[in-house]
């Protein structure tokens, strides 16, 4: 129906891992999507909570500090500001994400994973 | 696994309806959960976009500017600050939902169904 943004319509739309894509925006927060396969890097964002929800597949979050969560679908994780963590595709998931706009995917490690600008699908 | 929140766990510690629980915080935001059964009361909120992501059942989202918006399992929309909307389960939902904190369910609206504080679970 119009308007509607449906999950399984907008993974159809790619299929290249760790490039998100911004699919709606809520105030001053986007609301992402990615394909994950394996281990992305390890990084933090310095003033941005990270929300996690798996839609399919599954997810680990390592962190440094505490235990590593386990995602799978229907399950959601928020990482704090400031925690250096590695999202990892086991062996790989669909996520949706939530975070402030502008929020880099590779926080503050930067390197060749980084999409700077996430295009809207 | 550990800090993972799992929605249909969280649904299954409630039954009622149109009472959002808080399940998450991001930065200034609230991720809450409802279930939802027939309509709820026009309203809207003056100063907060609302996204809606129905996790089971079925939500039409009415408006006066713009044609229903009909959600089914995962799908989303993001209802702009300022628009009037009435959100209806056809007959029911579980939905989850992300708006600034302290953003009340009744919006501008007011009412018996006003919660102004939910509670976490």
């Amino acid at each position: 129906m119009s308007g509607a943004v449906n999950l399984a319509e907008k993974f159809a739309l790619f299929s290249e891992s760790w490039t998100p894509k911004i699919i709606g925006v809520v105030d001053d927060y986007h609301v992402k999507i990615a394909r994950v396969e394996g281990e992305f890097v390890w990084h933090a964002h310095e003033d941005a909570d990270e929300l996690f929800l798996v839609v399919d597949g599954r997810l680990r979050l390592k962190f440094r500090d505490r235990e590593d969560v386990l995602l799978g679908p229907g399950e959601l994780y928020v990482v704090p500001k400031g925690i250096e963590h590695l999202p990892v595709g086991e062996p790989e998931a669909q996520i949706l994400m939530l975070e402030k706009q502008g929020t880099v995917n590779t926080g503050t490690a930067g390197g060749e994973r980084t999409v700077a600008e996430p295009e809207w699908i």
